[in-house]
């Protein structure tokens, strides 16, 4: 095992670039996730693992195989320096952001676009509500918080190493989608149909907009049909996560009865 | 209107404990609300606003209605002390938790119960969706975060001001709806049926529980049925409150035809 001392180390450097500046994420291709339950996700796909990092005194669960993947100990000091949360579990795995190829996305039928959503919090949780509802891929447009940003990854509890996370063009994925005959549903109080006259669907994509201000209008009109959740309070709106969530589930099948 | 300058008056402390310390809201009864958002909010309940605090520079917007409401300047450290938010917009209401009388809580018939769901975001973001799906009122169970935390009042994004809340005992809360004939819904993953198998309630209350462990033993055997949401991906779980949109707007009546 190796040890790093001093937070002048490149190394350290890099990681704590990774948590905090998200240029060193999209340069890099890599990012850095924290605590017990993320790294052990993160081993789900070893592929992704760079590195183990822990701060003195931690060990590794027995359980965990671990076998070819470098672990690297460092002090207390270090271990601040890179940390996202305040009680830091100590524990941290350097990873590579999962990629998809071109023949994958042509098989994806089942899509979350997510349009300028843009706290990190909200982002984490429909990429873990998308996972949920066994959705093929999340496609990030312009203007989203990064999917990741240790935030974001805090909030997705693992699901980033479970469905694929794409950064793209939404006019493009959803003419991809019209050419496949995709069904493009977006979200709006105008022009649009209540949530449950809409029947699931065994295909179909699902954009959700910026928490202030909805779907951009350029995107808007692309739509094949949009889609409203009736406020039937007083509340001016649902959190889009939550709205995420019900219209997810009204639009897959469930066909599991109990 | 008066002006505030030193953090050692009394008033001024008893607004950053307020801020700070449960035990402080839950004698005085009290809370502190921040931003403009919030502030406007509360003044659609004028009985509940104390005082309006503003740091000094900040103006009053004229469309406000606050004739009959002290407005109290605070200088910019006083201000920076009762800050919850590190970007404070500088504008607070101080504020009394509003209640409900015994005669008002016999006439609710939709319920969300919150069973020792420990993050205040969580427990926003839930009064918030209870707020938009029209139910009558929220119900914190003990083991709960504080409604009245300044994280929980951020989150619910002014629904505090909309949809009563209460703390109590839940299985009394339960035995209650027993005696009104108002079905009571816990969730689980054993002995649960898919939610999308129920129909629309006029009248229910729905249980959902703590994040990592879910219902209290002691609840789930009280409960009339039991609903489960499928998870088809690999998520181990949903997050709490995109869960209760699922299930609330599964559970409530959508008669608004597109």
């Amino acid at each position: 095992m190796r040890r790093i001392e001093s937070s002048q180390n490149s190394q350290v450097k890099h990681w704590k670039r990774l948590v905090t500046v998200r240029k060193e994420r999209d340069k890099s291709g890599e990012f850095l996730v924290e605590g017990f339950h993320l790294v052990e996700e993160a081993l789900k796909k070893p592929d992704l693992v760079l590195s183990i990092i822990i701060r003195e005194g931690i060990t590794i669960p027995k359980a965990w195989n671990v076998e070819d993947i470098e672990i690297i100990e460092v002090t207390m000091d270090i271990a601040v320096e890179i940390a996202e949360t305040e009680h830091s579990q100590g524990i941290y795995a350097h990873c590579s952001q999962p990629k998809s190829t071109t023949d994958q996305q042509q098989n994806w039928k089942k899509l979350l676009f997510i349009d300028a959503v843009q706290d990190p919090g909200n982002v984490g949780t429909m990429i873990r509500t998308a996972d949920a509802a066994g959705m093929d891929a999340v496609i990030l447009g312009k203007g989203s918080a990064d999917a990741f940003n240790p935030k974001t990854v805090r909030s997705g509890q693992g699901s980033h190493f479970h469905i694929p996370i794409v950064k793209g063009d939404l006019s493009q994925w959803i003419q991809s989608c019209k050419y496949k005959k995709i069904a493009v549903y977006g979200t709006s109080l105008e022009d649009s149909v209540t949530y449950n006259d809409v029947e699931p669907q065994q295909q179909f994509a699902l954009i959700m907009g910026n928490e202030g201000s909805g779907l951009s209008p350029e995107i808007l009109v692309q739509t094949d049909m949009n889609l409203k959740i009736p406020l039937l309070g007083q509340a001016e709106s649902l959190n889009v996560a939550v709205a995420t969530g019900i219209l997810l589930y009204t639009l897959i099948p469930i066909n599991i009865k109990s």
